[in-house]
């Protein structure tokens, strides 16, 4: 057996004491699999009772010390877009050392440079760990499902925004209510933003689409919405007609140009994605005449991530050190973005109106305007009066039409909150 | 770049058309993944008119000459247990050359000694397009899924199977008519045996559990029972009780030893598994803490397992030659299996009775000897005298004391008919 693969670790946080314990538990066997021992010789944590915690032998004061230590792979397990993580990384790479990280912010944001200076250097940058915890999609989609191309890629790719529209079903509760109650059970942080808003979500699915489609990872050019506005009634429309409501972040080539977003979307009860539920994970790829094909799995937590994090140092305690996105990362290039608002299917409508003569007209009447044409429609009576909710599926149309109509009817007196608007994915 | 992978094909039919139509119209982009351009230098066909039909330049006139060829890997695509296939891989990994295969029959049987060749030369042996056409589930084993170790996994790894059952459910028609409707669409060979007998799900549960558990693939200790007794009605009992029937391959670790089956089994409606339709393919790993994982995609065709063979053509080109089953093949182990009927579940059970006085009491009557107690019963009555059937659901109870007590039910002059169980799988 050849030399062990020595490994420095920045992070010992949750998934950083996983792979420590992981690697504990499981290191003969791995090193059957490995074709040699995987050591830690070094981590480095803010917090230094850490070090006694997991029975670490040098611990590093600082994270340059951890870039330049006796190691063969620096993991990078801080998280952070820019800062000490990118620094980390950097200096790990120009010090000739092997990079694992699980850093899906900076990897969307520097990960084509990040993948240049490695290939430049020989070394393997990987990110297994930074999409979809322990779906093996990152390996999947640059090591076997890109032979006929994939032309298109869907995921619910956070776990915290699916546990709360899963239980907003179950429960009818409300959005903040079932945000309370996941963060007093872990599933949310404290601060939700970069989750509930869909931020998370758009790091992963710039990484899957610069795995998919040969791009450089891209936020700028990502339309970005999250599930505050959603409601339970909403979802339970969209049961009424079918559908269950998933955050979904879209990559696809449309005739009007490359498209790539995040948002809620209706998808269709009864389809592999529709019923993925709780804290999971999914991607859906489309491959040509090769698929489709459907991955579902944990999304987050200690021991899916850390199963990531060492796969990835397994592959490359093996020498398989090919290139961070299938292909070398002076060849990703950027593909022209589809015009905003050019995203075509058929849409739900909701309106929150007062139930007097003429609503309905007025609000057709914009929607017309538009050549945004309604397929069926429920409108539940109240009170005279009162407010209710008109709710419309409308024919397949562009985003852009919709979000016209919508701009005016809001400005009526008659409409007494923002109208809701969720596109209908295709099967 | 580097040198170009040289290929020899052996076997040009749907599969190795596949490859050469893909390589051919891919090409380009598959040499900047592989690092090296992908060429077939040389192919071998029983039918000499597929020279000109994929413009060959090399065309071998025996797999003699192929395993000698000058090409870095060999492509068996010939199929067949032992026989010219064997030989030839054999021959092939003798001479010095990679091997990339289908056959999963030869794999299941030979695959441990045909591994430790290739290991002892250094050299690959690649099988994904061996098990559920595209899914990349023979990578994700070896090289993604197991930190934590795989103690159980279960499939639908036959797609003739899955669409006879997906349409008798459909159409409420038998298993002989469905089949004949298959085989004119081209779902179901001349001779049907090896799909719906379930010795192909058997050859790649064999090649699973070798991935998953670290053992040699064992055919002999596997029961196998085939979907040719279910009927329409059994169908529909399950619909009513909640399940779907399908065709699994299953293989887990019980406190008993190791368990490793085929067979038609209930599966609950609404998971994933139940909802696999047609000739898709699904396999679901538990992994211990960072399971489970559920993959789905196509389990056959030309270009799922065309994109298989050349999913391992690039991962050879790019050195990326580790173990066939992930760990040393000298280090496959045998585990104790399970004895004989010690598989514990639920059952299904239907007998095809005389609706006559005494009947109920007698099934009953044998069942409790054997411990076996009921959960639930339908009857529904017809004229008297004439067959009915009786459906229960047991509780969890062994398949031997089952089969003990069918055994006994069968030989009363009151059943009809052999009496059928069916397995209830845990969600």
């Amino acid at each position: 057996m050849s030399n062990p693969l020595r490994i420095a670790i920045a992070g010992m946080g949750t998934v950083g004491g996983g792979v420590v314990k992981a690697l504990a538990a499981h290191g003969d066997k791995l090193a059957v699999r490995a074709g040699r021992r995987l050591r830690i010789v070094a981590a480095c944590d803010r917090d230094e009772s850490k070090q006694a915690a997991f029975r670490i032998d040098t611990w590093l004061a600082d994270l340059n010390a951890l870039a330049h230590a006796e190691a063969d792979v620096v993991v990078e397990l801080i998280g952070g877009e820019d800062g000490p993580a990118l620094t980390l990384v950097e200096e790990a790479l120009k010090a000739g050392k092997h990079v694992v990280t699980a850093n899906k912010a900076m990897m969307a944001r520097h990960g084509a440079d990040l993948a240049a200076l490695a290939e430049e250097k020989g070394l393997a940058l990987r990110f297994e760990a930074a999409v979809a915890g322990g779906i093996p999609i990152v390996k999947s989609l640059r090591e076997s499902l890109s032979v006929y191309g994939v032309p298109a890629i869907r995921g619910i790719l956070n776990g915290t925004c699916n546990y709360i529209l899963t239980q907003m079903e179950s429960s009818g509760r409300s959005f903040a209510d079932v945000l309370k109650d996941a963060q007093r059970l872990g599933y949310a942080e404290a601060d939700p933003t970069l989750d509930v808003g869909g931020g998370d979500t758009a790091h992963k699915l710039a990484l899957l689409t610069a795995l998919a489609f040969g791009v450089r990872p891209d936020l700028d050019g990502m339309a970005v919405l999250g599930i505050e506005h959603i409601t339970p009634e909403d979802i339970a429309f969209a049961r009424e007609f079918g559908y269950r409501i998933k955050l979904l972040g879209i990559a696809k080539m449309t005739p009007q140009g490359f498209d790539q977003r995040v948002q809620p979307a209706m998808v269709q009860a009864g389809t592999p994605i529709a019923d993925v539920d709780g804290v999971f994970n999914a991607v859906m790829a489309d491959a040509r005449e090769a698929g489709p094909y459907f991955f579902e799995g944990r999304g987050a937590g200690e021991a899916p991530t850390a199963n990531a994090v060492i796969a990835d140092l397994v592959d490359i305690a093996r020498g398989n050190v090919g290139p961070a996105f299938g292909v070398p990362a002076t060849s990703l290039v950027t593909l022209t973005a589809a015009p905003s608002g050019s995203a075509s299917s058929p849409f739900y409508l909701r309106f929150q109106v007062l139930d007097v003569p003429g609503v309905l007209a007025e609000i057709a009447g914009h929607l017309a305007k538009w050549r945004v044409s309604i397929e069926s429609m429920i409108q539940r009576g109240r009170a005279p009066g009162e407010a209710v909710s008109i709710v419309m599926i409308t024919h397949e149309t562009t985003q852009g039409a919709v979000a016209g109509a919508l701009k005016t009817i809001a400005t009526s007196d008659k409409v007494i909150a923002p109208p809701c608007m969720i596109p209908m994915e295709a099967k």
